[in-house]
């Protein structure tokens, strides 16, 4: 993985950075502060990695200019602004670039599809009719694209990826393993005591820069389309029902859910395991924690949560009893009343002892 | 997706309705209130959605007779007693079919494989010994079909389904992509710190007309079978461990896991992410609310949940706080002791009244 | 699937155990008490059980010395220490085995790649440069191995599975359909309102006696590899995040996901979709109870739980309002007020009496 050699100069310049010691130390590979070698460089994101910094034994280390003042025993240095985003930028140079190009033979393509030169087409992968992929594009062994779909250019689509429903794809998309885009939404109508399918006519459209982890469901739009919009990160296991539209760059961590036509806006940031209702909005810029779920709108930037604290069984066992009485007591009234009879205890009082 | 056409009258027609304007208006397509056009239908599924309605640009509506008398400035209609299954009727005619028929070359098919006629067997399928497909169904691409699985006729199994565990699928049923039907059940026995598998000897049945969505795992029986009844839906990334049973009709939103052993009734309907732990049962009729844990056999009818409500950040971890210190509180002794003293002090004051 | 047949002797010898009644009685199959037939064996696993097995029709019983002797009704029977034990030995002697070995005409492998003897690759199988697989090792249609894949003896890879990242397995490990190992973890660096992709360098290490259910995924390191040890056991849908290391012999259910550089001790279990967020700890043998979030380390053993118990949705609804109050609610104050105020009424009343 980490076969690329650079000089240390050579980094720098990649981050825009300047070098302080050797800058023509050879690096071999990146690594974090704990387990980095002599020939391998780390960085060093804020004052609370300080420590693991200075018992590291990285040969350089990528730090702000008032860190670097406090790595007294260290030598060889890239000082940038934002030490994350260089190490982020780095780690595209030690990659092990996919440089496969051509189609294998064993795909089958339909003959009404339009395929870009310089693409990558894996083996067993099969494609439809009147589908369209971009420029430099990578579609991994085993994928299946159903009539009609569209990917731009410079984008990655994982092995056992199937996309459906004329989804269209933009530029430098990257679909990871086993995720389905466009499959039948989840549209029944009840109707004497059964439930009638409701057939999916929507489809699946989705920016560019967009990421999709592994083991998603992105299911198609019910009338019309169910909405990516650009630079969206979604994790692993991610649950995207009809309908539902992801504004620009937010991210969703794995596991993931929300439920049909619900809209969600840009640059927002949710937590594994969130879990959101249909036909709700949620505006830009909201943040909502862990495992929380979402049953309202939600109008105002800003963090939510949901869901109790962890404690030891027993102790929590205890507390759910407490939680079951709660809904009969009634908490305010009694803090009103317990004010109320402290002053008419602090009257007889007073009054008592003026008797005396 | 839209390129059907068809009169009012005709469609009328299809959902036993009647025509209420020009029953020879051109009809291309289906589409929501908000977004449809003139040689559109859209739907008015209840009085709330009058306003809607009334901003309508949709050429014609689908409508009871009481919505109708309320929409004057349009024009054509066609009038039923349910505009939703009227509508989910008209989705199936607008829906584009897909009607190739005959097996890819490229599928691999044990001999001893019992094939119905006019079934689609797509590219890289592969299917077992002793395998039985029904008539009119499709098995798409790159699905494999391990020995003795059999599948009723008209049904869909969507790419890279794997079924295994010598299945019995009835007829009309749907899997989509990516699910895997007859997975090992997660079974060890714990003996001297390690577990020790138990090999799962059971199958799974599912009845007719049942529909199962993406990435989902429904595993093999230990010893008997998991069974999914008779017009079963469930959405997509959902878990039936091994023995779990579930109910003619009932419904499972994404993410919904459902624990070993577990038998759950017909007609219920369960939100998105609810967990159901093993080894109890749950009656028919029994709705569950999004992300519910349910520990407990459910004997009544009714809707049920757990959870708690989400709130800002800053104020949830209050509550967090204070959840921490409620089992530690004996809130019903509270309440009594407080009406206890209320009633001391009452005593007090009259006293003191009369003393003066 | 049961076709196997043995004598009551051979069945007790395999599990070192002693028979009572005919060992010459032949055994055609195992079963559950509730649904033996006299030709099955099945088990009693603990006095709990015991009005089942004198009701079970079942041939013979693998019991305990001490339930034998209250089952006076039965014949036959094994007599062993641990029945679950016992039952879960002889269910590898009546599942039905794979016993294909050879590569499928189909397969795609790498001039590169090292297989071993006596292995099976199945159709449409992609093996990349460098693989190694080790002998007796199934691996199953359609998986794909990407480059410097390496899997050890005696394991199983189901259908659909993708391994890339030059990920390393152990022996006799068990990976089930559907599941991704070693894809991109979701790492991205925020920089001007956009996320930058943090290119995924390390690996994922799988050792011995590994079980992973279906459609789960285990992503590949940041920088370090994703660790697995000995032992462990995953059921299906699980999500590991880069850098998760999870101790020998933990054992997690159904829906659980652990966020990035987490790291989990030996012997754990986690019941159903138990959430862990990122960079935590958990210590050795550490119950996690079903669908309960782990927001801080655990350096205690013992069990840990979250969320709140079920109730009718009406009930649920008035708890949730009490809820929201609750942050406000001063608890521990008001318990010590009250007992402060009940000394004072207390005074009062004596002293009253007094003056009387």
């Amino acid at each position: 993985m980490k076969s690329n050699c650079y000089s240390l100069n050579e980094l720098a310049q990649i981050v825009n950075g300047h070098t302080i010691g050797d800058g023509n130390v050879q690096v071999s590979g990146l690594a974090s502060l704990e387990y980095a070698q002599a020939q391998q460089i780390s960085f060093v994101n804020g004052e609370k990695y300080l420590d693991k910094a200075i018992q590291s034994k990285a040969g350089a280390l990528i730090v702000t200019a008032t860190l670097k003042d406090q790595l007294v025993h260290h030598q060889q240095f890239i000082v940038v602004d934002n030490p994350y985003l260089a190490f982020a930028q780095l780690t595209h140079h030690f990659e092990r670039k996919f440089k496969l190009r051509g189609i294998e033979h064993t795909a089958q393509i339909a003959d009404s599809a339009i395929i870009a030169d310089n693409v990558y087409i894996g083996h067993f992968v099969v494609i439809g009719e009147h589908c369209v992929i971009g420029e430099n594009t990578v579609i991994q062994s085993h994928v299946r694209l159903d009539d009609a779909v569209e990917i731009g250019q410079d984008s990655l689509i994982e092995s056992h990826v199937f996309i459906t429903a004329a989804a269209k794809l933009g530029d430098r998309v990257r679909i990871h393993a086993n995720t389905v885009i466009g499959g039948e939404g989840f549209g029944f109508a009840p109707y004497q005591g059964q439930w009638h399918r409701i057939a999916q006519l929507g489809s699946v459209r989705i920016g560019n820069n967009v990421r999709i982890g592994s083991n998603c469901s992105i299911d198609r739009g019910a009338l019309e389309d169910t909405i990516i919009e650009d630079g969206v990160i979604l994790d692993n296991l991610v649950q995207i029902a009809h309908n539902v539209k992801v504004g620009a760059n937010t991210a969703m961590a794995a596991k993931c859910g929300v439920a049909g036509s619900t809209t969600i806006g840009k640059n927002c940031i949710f937590a594994g395991a969130v879990g959101v209702v249909g036909h709700i909005n949620i505006c830009d810029n909201v943040t909502i924690t862990g495992m929380s779920m979402v049953t309202k709108n939600i109008l105002q930037p800003g963090s939510y949560s949901s869901g109790t604290a962890m404690s030891e069984t027993a102790q929590w066992k205890k507390t759910v009893v407490r939680l079951r009485q709660l809904a009969d007591v009634p908490l305010t009234k009694m803090v009103k009343q317990l004010d109320h009879m402290q002053a008419r205890i602090e009257s007889l009082e007073t009054n008592f002892k003026l008797r005396k």
